[in-house]
């Protein structure tokens, strides 16, 4: 069986270092490994319209953002086809038919769209196409028999859901569809990344994300502003290092040789976090090389970004191409659904059955 | 502006005599009267597996009974589109764009969906798909600009449902969609007919039905066991007309040609109903009359369907052309819809704006 990844955000804003290496680092990592056939980056705008019908101009700008974030990590359109959600018809198609699979009572159960309801404050006029996402993104993922969905650990129940589907599609149809299985971040801590007031999600309209596409003066004031210990008062009192996130932000990016270049002093983040542990490190120095960090692993990230704006055709074209690729995968997949379904009318003399 | 006819049937079953005097007759009528400049008919196929996900066999042997039933009640292919639903792709796209404009509290107000609920023994089980058909009725409607909706009374909260979508999408994104209105039979007996147990609800699983394929010993057989009024013991006794099926059915079949064909002794069904109240008319002289009566109206129905049973690759061209065009007319809309939300993103460079 082919080894298929589907994964892909929602354009409602720029990506930010959460996204970075809660799953867009892994995807790059993965689209270079050479284990996989077929890579389809969906930007989800139709999904993204499920609570935003009444501002669709905050997703269509934001569409060519993801793109260009996109390809600013490495996303390389020769591996991997970046598609547009709404250009797919057969997704709608197929969410269609699966919602005939799927009770209302267990969409209500979903403990993601729980959390986004009452943190939208949708209480009772909850979006029946919000409701229903989750069987939408069930159709991206089997759209393209994807098996491997590298995307961030607040995704589990969607691809539980999706699981669900594809069984009980398979159960009453015989077998079509492809269970797809996650792939998370391999790093804990950029599995959660908080944001810089140390909450735990990275929210723009709080204003405590770094964006990939973040100017360095703008990097460094928001390291310098950072949340860390909060009982860590002088420089030598013991600081603690878990729940505090410059060190998860260090968790997420350090690498050993970054120490050689911009802290000798320490060989590792081990030893400067044992040091901060036992009092005598300020926060100020952590915060320094933080910054230091994230301008070296940001910097060729924002030099991919401004590559690409200097080159808007080609985005276009590369849009494009991997909606035009990604529409013919799933429209084949849509034949074989409408096979198994026996609703093929016009094939095979169906009608006539 | 066109005035256009959007209506259609779930493929479950053969259609009945309570289709044919509760919409099929009037759409034969509208269709004939020159008034209207395109005409739809759907057969919903994409809706009847909302309940119907483990049983497609079911949809799919009935897309062609359907066909069958509408040719044979006077569709004439010349001037009314027949279609498949499922075939035409832009009505998925446009049901997920409007139920992000409609709540899931509002679906579940809907007292058709919640009486079919109860009906069909959902309880906590309701299918997604099923909850939401109201708002893929109002992409089939709306997909066709239709401004006219010739269907059953029980649809009127169908028709409110898609008025309200027309109004928030026209209201978010600029006018766009039209606003439908539904045209019931000006019969008014014709428009719940009762089974011939005199229940209120003509269904195939109670075996109440007269359908419109009915050979002409069966028909006779199920008139003459039809519920009449049970106080109505001897023939001299008064009789009730109100609430009777035997005359519910005469009000929706009978014209005073009949009379003067069948029994000369009436100028017209109210001199009879005058005689049956008075007492002295016996229920077997009415239901032998309304045999007759059924009979001559079934008659013409049967034989067009036994003409087109035997040119079924004919009725397989008409259903294909039909879905061309009733695909091309959807997809228009669809770029309409699109371009209205301004994510026509390769359209006007409008990706770049």
């Amino acid at each position: 069986m082919k080894k298929i990844i589907l994964t892909g955000d929602r354009p409602t804003g720029h990506l930010h270092v959460g996204h970075y290496v809660g799953s867009l680092r892994e995807r790059a990592a993965l689209q270079n490994s050479g284990k996989f056939d077929e890579i389809y980056i969906e930007i989800a705008d139709a999904q993204a319209l499920t609570d935003n019908a009444d501002n669709p101009e905050k997703v269509r700008k934001n569409v060519l953002q993801v793109a260009l974030d996109y390809l600013s990590v490495g996303i390389d359109p020769e591996k991997s086809n970046i598609f547009i959600q709404s250009l797919v018809p057969a997704l709608p198609e197929l969410t269609m038919y699966y919602m005939n699979l799927v009770t209302v009572s267990r969409l209500e159960r979903n403990p993601t769209v729980k959390a986004e309801i009452q943190q939208k404050h949708f209480e009772a006029s909850i979006p029946a196409g919000f409701l229903c996402y989750p069987v939408s993104q069930a159709a991206d993922i089997t759209a393209f028999d994807a098996t491997t969905v590298p995307v961030g650990e607040d995704q589990e129940p969607m691809l539980e859901q999706t699981r669900e589907i594809v069984r009980k599609f398979n159960d009453i149809y015989g077998e079509t569809l492809v269970e797809p299985e996650i792939v998370l971040s391999t790093n804990k801590a950029s599995l959660r990344l908080p944001g810089i007031d140390g909450k735990a999600k990275m929210s723009k309209s709080i204003g405590n994300c770094i964006y990939l596409c973040e100017k360095p003066e703008d990097i460094e004031k928001k390291v310098m502003s950072m949340f860390t210990d909060p009982t860590h008062l002088r420089r030598d009192d013991p600081g603690h290092v878990e729940g505090n996130p410059v060190f998860t932000y260090l968790d997420a990016f350090c690498k050993d040789e970054y120490f050689a270049e911009f802290l000798p002093e320490y060989k590792n983040l081990d030893e400067m976090k044992e040091h901060y542990t036992r009092g005598g490190l300020g926060d100020v120095k952590v915060k320094r090389f933080l910054n230091n960090v994230m301008q070296a692993e940001l910097a060729p990230i924002r030099e991919r970004r401004q590559h690409w704006e200097q080159h808007l055709d080609d985005v276009v074209d590369i849009l494009r191409k991997g909606t035009e690729k990604a529409a013919a995968k799933a429209d084949g997949t849509l034949q074989r659904v409408r096979k198994a379904m026996r609703i093929n009318y016009f094939e095979d003399g169906n009608l006539l059955k």
